[in-house]
């Protein structure tokens, strides 16, 4: 069993390797609820450069506990989930581009095909624009987030997805740049040809989020 | 010659290195008809991780016949096609973006090009949206599928792809996310600049499908 | 000095490596025009598993001279241009995604911005869709070539690019690709935004075109 | 630490890496101000034959001071900005696809989301068109660029970035295409479903772009 620093660090290779972020911005954190540190990226580090040693570990109040740089400024947020949803070990933040085309549109990504059904079991809700300020987008994505979806679209900003662990919390925010692509595509199709696309039923969704989720899915 | 176990193992892997899919979404089978079992991509296992070994070898009814992992929960969609098109013995399914963004806007893929006339004889047909109960989609894609094409889009759903071998049917599911993306983007054109973008029509389709397909085209 | 047969297979692996083909379809070709032998990609041969020698040399009848495998189907068009084009010695034909949405909505690629006046000066024209009997498209590519652009738009087709190596002729289809992408991108935004995209003038055209043909731009 | 011209040479290599030129278009130089050399790509020199030595040095007027080979025709641009801008040490030209479609169209890239905000302060301004004449292109940048932003759109032409080193102006000009890309797509879905999508405003831009640039990120 790897350590969750080293988990924190490999997951958030993968948000450039997924085409999730590009320059520095976006970082996942995941917290060890036992010893209740938060790990998380570093502030400003280059993706190509970051070593395992490089990620900070931080109680809820920001204080480093492990490593010495400072975190990424979007820690504030990380550890606002963390407190309020006892359930999530991981937490990814991406400015992802057809994703942040929602947000700059300021409209959630539909239901439109059973693949987003199976994970998101409906439309990825957005939050309205909130500033950088105190806990202010923590408190905008508790208000918004619908159960049983890992992710909300912040409002002209980006994406946060929080998951059982920071690997489900990456796949999560890979799955919402998946669909907003499609979503995007069928939108723009769907206008150009004069048609209103429809999103999915709840009775519908329904039956493939419970297959997915409800044991059926995967080995076990 | 290689097996049937091993084909269906690369063939799968080719979904993802195509960007067929994301994630475990997806999944290639083939069947070795001589003994009536039908492989198929074990559930829920991400591509990365996947072994040889992995692969399920399942029987008309679900039956496990060899491997130990359970099959795609879409096993029986696959079963349904091998019954009912003795000539298939490929089948893929993918959430490919492109394509299912026709699937989201519920239309089918228009033959515009030649090179969609060479490969798929016509356009990529459509089905209605149908659950994930019993044989609904098998009986769907039986339904609506044409003559020579080996593809359909299932309704707010994806693409299922059949052929004569699980490689062929992979070339057919990468096929289709090609011209959904070239036809995506005529439709948007052709709106935006006032143009009715017209399919080609069915005699030109055949010189162009006849000679792909009729003996002219390839080494043999 | 590498010879045609080594450097036709080498221009035909670039297609693939620049995105220009998915499958089999696209094909280089370059003429020895010394020997008279045009070298061109078997048909139906994948790229990954062709090698040099599967090259095919034939005489501008179509007669193999070197190797073991059937010509492209479309050598026909490629022995047409040749004859009608002194200067010419490579020839690619693609169905590039981004450039085949133009074909398939029947207007050519316009001339919106200086990169594409300082290769092709001024627009890559359209040619009618033209079926693939006897040498039609290269009757159609003859009657819409325009003077110092060495690229055309098949209606309904593709693109086809004549320079005067097959390397020249390559990189001609990679930036019909890529101001294809451009245009249409633009073309969508102005029509979004109630703008006008205007192409540029012929004087604005040829004082990028003449200064990178005209001895100024590279190394010499 | 290594020398600019080392420096300038890996900077280009980083162009064809993120996508932001295809063949031989774009440039990126970099100055030692206390030497007075400025340091740029050879004129059409293909990146992947490009060896650190084919760099070129030269003054301001343009005289060859290092290297053998000619300066890339964009020399002229490039000196005029190291003149007029006394903090500038790097600059990037491209014609990267989606920062090009604004080109095209006219339009500068709004700011849409806080990711802009972070970097550019605000919207990426553009120029009138300008020909390849004299210092033209030089004095149309000098004439609408914005303090703090550093990089503009070149009316039918591409995107110029300039900052304190030809690495930061690299990532600028990366995170121009990125930005252009969501806009791009931001806008035409807000048109899609007549939503007026609107910038942010400046008063919220300032709470990024100081969190960005004011010393709060980043490790210091």
């Amino acid at each position: 069993m790897k350590n969750m620093r080293n988990r924190v660090y490999e997951a958030n290779l993968l948000l450039p390797e997924y085409g999730l972020v590009v320059g520095t911005q976006g970082n996942v954190s995941g917290m060890d609820r036992r010893r209740g540190i938060i790990y998380i990226k570093p502030s400003g580090v280059p993706y190509e450069k970051m070593k395992p040693a490089d990620i900070v570990g931080i109680d809820v109040n920001g204080n480093v506990i492990e490593g010495k740089l400072k975190p990424s400024v979007d820690w504030v947020h990380h550890a606002f989930i963390y407190a309020h949803m006892k359930d999530v070990c991981g937490v990814v933040h991406t400015h992802s581009p057809y994703a942040t085309a929602f947000a700059a549109a300021g409209i959630p990504v539909p239901c439109l095909s059973t693949g987003q059904a199976d994970v998101f079991g409906g439309e990825i809700p957005i939050t309205d624009y909130v500033d950088n300020r105190a806990d202010g987008i923590g408190r905008e994505i508790l208000k918004h987030k619908r159960n049983g979806c890992p992710a909300v679209i912040l409002g002209k900003h980006g994406v946060f997805s929080f998951d059982a662990s920071p690997e489900k919390a990456v796949f999560a925010a890979l799955m919402v740049e998946y669909f907003a692509k499609i979503n995007l595509f069928a939108i723009l199709m769907g206008q150009a040809k004069g048609i209103n696309v429809e999103p999915m039923t709840l009775p519908e969704i329904e039956k493939w989020y419970k297959r997915y989720h409800g044991g059926g899915y995967g080995q076990k």
